[in-house]
């Protein structure tokens, strides 16, 4: 069999059911395979930053590493911005980066570039492919390493490697668990919540935000008088009746410092220490209050949740009741639409069992303080702050999850980015509802220009944080790319514009106009 | 003064006229300074990999290097497709990266990352500030090195030199000018060129495509004998009344062989020894005839039409007549259309004067053999094979050449890469004309696949070469970005939307549907 072909099966054996891709000339026999080699589906997308942002969503879904099919150095670039935000998720995905054959690397054609450089920085793991026949054994490492790592991995797979006879598939090891935290760190840790004479609080990150953890955690905060933190931008959290609401830190280091004052203790459990998102003059990198301790219960690397298991055995904290936690109420929004309002009508309107990808930049603030009154749902956020990954991952999300309802609250200048994704949404009848906070600017720079001290922004200044001339059409754009589309300017217009949306099949783009 | 205020000041001293932009929270401070240091236009473009083609289209046509804004490596990453073409067009421009203040870069904020990593590969020169008084000198390095290298230069800029004060403009040297063949090499091709027994041939690339070097080089030419021929994908030619028309070398390496046999001695100026696109399965790297001997007059570095102009005087052509060239005839098109009649009609209605930006893939290669019969232009084409150069290439040449008409032809599949471009056409009301030649598919990967053997495309391989469900409306997606648009299904229908596109001031999008 070819290399593409025993590399293909491999991935099959390996559990891989899902191959983003955006192929050019040097991975059609990785295309031809899929015809020959059944199992792995291969979903077109019109960018590669379409790619990796849906390879990024579909592996938070499902656990199970999805396949990306990148063209060469600048295709494999054009997913840069969207691998760096799984990276920071910990995501576990393998890019297959289709290479000129091997004896044509050194004439430097025009598409050749030196793709190592360019997929370090964002992968744990760069291999190349050295013959048809070692391809599988390559691809099983790429394989073990992101699962280990839970960062992108990436193989470069040379065309003669891939067209090359004399494949064989490869055994696959059991993937690799998750480091396990030892029982002196726990005892420590269980020892220091009941000692405390200040309420210490756990900060909760990573899969510790997955229902058993978020409920173990909550279990211990009542059994020891803790608080239950959430990091500020998380991969992935689940909300609903039968979980606590836990309350998630905020973007700015002012506030995240005024969040944490009063705590004695803060306990990390696959959460790293709180860092501010940007330098601000005469803020600290690691925005806490001086007399905080900060202390770890798993790293992001590790197991929390059975960290958090062992925690609860030994704090007693096993059978413990559930806090009973007040839900938020949230009012029917009337009128012109604010960025609350939109957040409003989404959790009002939200299917049970949503998923809920939120790269709302500055309109999406308003969503997690509200969301534990919506029906049972997960959310997904932007982890690494690249924009752009809102409709590539609600694209990813669908393919993860086709029994449960999207919900794509998308900020307008992040979606300029993507749009494009709305593309496969169509091919592939995807039920994602996406809704665009349209105010028409980059808001978070006109209030980081405000930050830096200027009372009003100057003619250019306010140019370069305008979206407003002219004003994208979105429900045009989305039309183009042959997803239906609405406006809503009040909050009963957008209320009646989501409920139709998920009334239907099929994807829908509602421009929510601010 | 800030750092960023200097370094404005010492980019407008430099000559520097544009900047493209897409600005982040770290680019904040010269965001700012555009507003106290006028001189440099800023354009703001809706994602970075428009910032970065427009960049490249911008110089090619002005000579001056424009500079780019980008956020931090994501947002420099996602301009890296378009930076691999200007690369390969050896296209000169600053790319200035906002960075993390210097004190928050160690705490690996969720933006953080390798810039250098990502930056190397498509830069010839890579730079950080090192402080705020610093930040002018450091950017006359990065001004020096593009123009020396003819590689695009990037200066890595931390946030808290830019806000800092201490700044001060830097002196501008002259910049640096080509280095010169010596007179050896001139004679000895000189030499080589009237003592030849079968015809030699002049491969043009790179500036020897411009008016004054196709002249030269066809006196040349006709002096002893030889022929002229342009290389495959050239930054920009010139063509006109006055200019005998070129050659250009095919894309597949069987047609380059078959193209250059009978030819003695190949003369590169200023081009490279063509090289296949990939790698075939027994076809050469390098696809030349066995008895083809390949010198250099001038490489692509060195001024090549300098070397034109000495190889002249040396073989006595500089007062021979230009030959008289048969320019081709065009037949109007009628009836549904084709590659070919896309080419003739935008030759057929093009203004004199007009720049032709040539992202058509699969259909673009029907322009060039026509292109002399058009009035008086400027052709710009992809130069390192990293789709998605199009429309913000036309974007960045109506920029830089706001009296003349651009053109863009324009493959579907590479439009869907950065189509945004379109919004910064609109805001900028620009002249363009965007002909979308939409065969609702990657033809090219077609192709390749019955290159590669495959008699009937399988499902899944024609799936992933399909564009076609749904097929995209350009004109909607045109129309969202705030571009008017419009369809052509024949040739008199498409004649007579260029005709109506070119009439009327502003963006224009045309949906040719094959």
């Amino acid at each position: 069999m070819k290399g593409s072909e025993s590399l293909l099966a491999t991935a099959t054996a390996a559990g891989v059911q899902a191959c983003f891709a955006n192929p050019g000339t040097t991975e059609i026999p990785l295309v031809e395979a899929f015809d020959q080699v059944p199992g792995v589906r291969a979903v077109l997308a019109l960018s590669e930053g379409v790619v990796t942002g849906a390879a990024d969503a579909y592996a938070r879904m499902t656990g199970i590493p999805a396949m990306t099919l990148l063209h060469l150095g600048p295709g494999f670039a054009n997913g840069i911005a969207n691998l760096h935000n799984a990276r920071r998720a910990r995501t576990p995905m393998i890019n297959i980066v289709g290479e000129h054959a091997t004896w044509h690397q050194p004439a430097d054609a025009p598409l050749n570039s030196d793709i190592e450089s360019l997929a370090r920085p964002v992968s744990g793991w760069v291999g190349r492919t050295t013959s048809a026949a070692s391809t599988a054994v390559e691809f099983v490492e790429a394989y073990q390493a992101t699962l280990q790592q839970r960062l992108p991995a990436t193989l470069i797979a040379a065309a003669d490697h891939m067209w090359g006879q004399g494949g064989m598939p490869a055994e696959v090891p059991a993937p690799p668990g998750r480091p396990v935290v030892d029982d002196q760190q726990v005892a420590a840790i269980a020892k220091l919540l009941s000692s405390g004479r200040r309420r210490p609080a756990l900060l909760l990150g990573g899969h510790a935000l997955s229902a058993e953890g978020i409920r173990t955690a909550a279990r211990i905060a009542s059994t020891v008088g803790a608080e239950v933190l959430a990091e500020r931008s998380f991969a992935r959290i689940e909300r609903g009746p039968q979980i606590p609401p836990v309350r998630s830190l905020p973007h700015l280091p002012a506030d995240v410092i005024k969040a944490l004052d009063g705590f004695s203790h803060l306990v990390l459990v696959g959460a790293r220490t709180p860092v501010a998102y940007f330098g601000y003059r005469g803020m600290p990198s690691f925005p806490l209050p001086n007399d905080l301790k900060v202390h770890t219960l798993a790293d992001t690397d590790q197991d929390a949740v059975e960290a958090l298991r062992a925690l609860a055995d030994a704090t007693g904290s096993t059978a413990a009741d559930l806090p009973s936690a007040e839900r938020p109420q949230v009012q029917s929004p009337e009128g012109p639409l604010t960025a609350a309002s939109i957040a409003s009508a989404i959790v009002l309107t939200q299917p049970e069992h949503a998923i809920v990808v939120n790269e709302g930049v500055s309109s999406g603030a308003a969503y997690p303080a509200i969301a534990a009154a919506a029906p049972p749902h997960t959310e997904l956020t932007n982890t690494g702050g690249a924009i752009g990954m809102g409709i590539p991952a609600a694209t990813g999300a669908a393919i993860a999850c086709p029994d449960r309802a999207v919900i794509n609250f998308q900020a307008d200048g992040s979606a300029a980015y993507t749009v494009q994704a709305l593309w496969t949404q169509a091919r592939e009848s995807l039920d994602v509802a996406t809704v665009i906070c349209a105010n028409s600017r980059y808001r978070i720079l006109e209030a980081e220009l405000q930050r830096a001290g200027a009372d009003e922004l100057g003619t250019v200044a306010a140019s370069l944080t305008s979206l407003a001339d002219p004003a994208v059409d979105w429900t045009a754009v989305a039309r183009g790319f042959g997803v239906p589309g609405s406006r809503a300017t009040t909050g009963e217009e957008l209320l009646d514009a989501l409920r139709r949306a998920h009334a239907e099949p099929g994807p829908h783009l509602i421009q929510a106009v601010l």
